[in-house]
């Protein structure tokens, strides 16, 4: 392998088929510098650290939402503005590099330019191992809806970084954690694109409410997706608690929580149950049965919107 | 193949090496949208155009630089700022086609963000036939060094469009188009990488005199280069006539001409010259005996910086 250094990067493959994404970070739109002001004392670099470590997850989560795939490398370039800190860009740098090594990407080349904003473009490719990839289509009626993890805790971490309170509780910390360092869900990934039956996968960058959007469109059915159903944190509780709001609306439509959102066979839920962690929300049905996404059989009264605010 | 639409693409490959490289356009770094208003009227969308194509021929180059590079395949990211109009965009779009088509690159994927500034970011991968990747270190004393194509041009475009007088002469037009749309150097990459004596091998997207030193610097070598025998077009020397400045000088400083710098052993020169056009422009010599890039035996009186701008 030829490392960055030459004018282009020369990497090893084996024939197959290779999975490929790109996703960016763009200032003004996916992040604002003035964030960092708004954090408690000492955790500054957390704020340039996840501005490294979280362009690799996006599109890392990317690559798991393909299935079974392994053995991925990167193309960095990163826009630099004129007056961020040698020590700033140093944080964005580790994020990057404790990204890449944690999650087995290697960083095969890049490009630095000098520009008026700060921007990150990852390109990522892996090797699909086995058999077809996973794609949003494959839906059918009388699928399970089910969902990785937990959902809503990034949107709301999201809302707290906006805020200029600087409470340091923890469960405020853990919030902040899980929209700043974000994990892919490479192995439930891996295990949903091994397992016959499971019919469509994706993540969730976007929220539950569009990935269902997404997925039914691509697949041309309806769902059902039962609100109280949904995987929240006890932290989100806390947090909704204090401001009462409904976490379950958080869930649905929060963004960047990075899971998985997938479609199942209800024959092979056992087995699917004894390779990962999952919550089943709803089940897919014919199209002319509608979308819903209901909260105790009505619909959300208000859902919190989520998009990127530019 | 699963293209644009899911998570990630998918593409078929064949075992053997693949050649990876990123780069950019960014907005007052690359370009400034107020060389638009530069150009002589119904010539606006040229500008557009050229961005899609450019972004895409920055990474071709690099991939020839490389050698013989086939099956091409590209991820692109572009940032949108709010103001541009769906007719400005559409003209972007239609120059990454163009040079897509052109240039047999498939576009695998890509994202398009809102953006403050307007960026645009390729990666791109290609298939490295049969023997080894060329780089930039295998340089050796006694090599001889040359270039493909005529150098300068584009140096010269850049600088016409910085300037607010609107000559429609037809050698503006020339300057303007070997900014706005050069070609990568597929067909002699191929060949270069292909010949065996060829030591050493790298685009010129800086500029002769800085891949010079790039190239020395990594081969651990000198070079004595001859000004007066760099390639230069009719075009290029009545421009500096116009402005009583030295060609040649702005042959050996100027940037973005895409041309190929190498390296070769002098016995293949027959064979070199059977399979495509280049003008030998000097040789590499021990370290110990400097870098020389000279105009009739002495240093140039001043060479024009190129810089990106910001």
């Amino acid at each position: 392998m030829v490392g960055p250094g030459d004018d282009a990067a020369v990497i090893k493959a084996e024939a197959g088929s290779l999975v490929a994404t790109t996703d960016c970070l763009v200032e003004g739109t996916h992040f604002r510098l003035s964030w960092e002001r708004n954090l408690p004392k000492g955790r500054h670099p957390e704020f340039w650290r996840s501005l490294g470590w979280k362009v690799m997850v996006i599109n890392l989560s990317d690559l798991a939402a393909m299935g079974d795939v392994r053995s991925s490398w990167a193309l960095v370039t990163v826009g630099l503005p004129a007056h961020l800190h040698h020590e700033e860009i140093n944080w964005i740098h580790r994020g990057l590099m404790e990204a890449s090594r944690r999650f087995h990407v290697s960083i095969a080349g890049g490009d630095t330019v000098r520009s008026k904003f700060l921007f990150l473009s990852v390109a990522m490719v892996g090797k699909l191992q086995g058999r077809a990839p996973r794609l949003r289509n494959g839906a059918r009626i009388g699928d399970r809806v089910a969902v990785t993890g937990r959902l809503g805790d990034a949107r709301a971490g999201l809302d707290l970084l906006q805020e200029s309170s600087r409470g340091r509780q923890s469960w405020r910390r853990l919030l902040l954690n899980r929209f700043f360092f974000p994990s892919p869900r490479l192995r439930e990934g891996r295990e949903l694109g091994r397992l016959e039956g499971v019919t469509a996968l994706m993540d969730m960058s976007d929220g539950l409410w569009r990935s269902l959007e997404l997925l039914s469109e691509s697949s041309h059915v309806g769902y059902h997706v039962e609100g109280e159903r949904l995987p929240v944190s006890p932290t989100l509780i806390r947090w909704a608690t204090e401001r009462k709001t409904n976490p379950f609306a958080w869930a649905a439509a929060g963004g960047e929580d990075y899971e998985l959102l997938f479609t199942y066979k209800p024959g092979v839920r056992a087995r699917l149950w004894s390779r990962l962690a999952f919550t089943d929300i709803g089940q897919v049905v014919d199209a002319s049965r509608g979308k819903r996404l209901l909260w105790k059989g009505k619909p959300f009264r208000s859902l919190p919107v989520f998009e990127h605010f530019s």
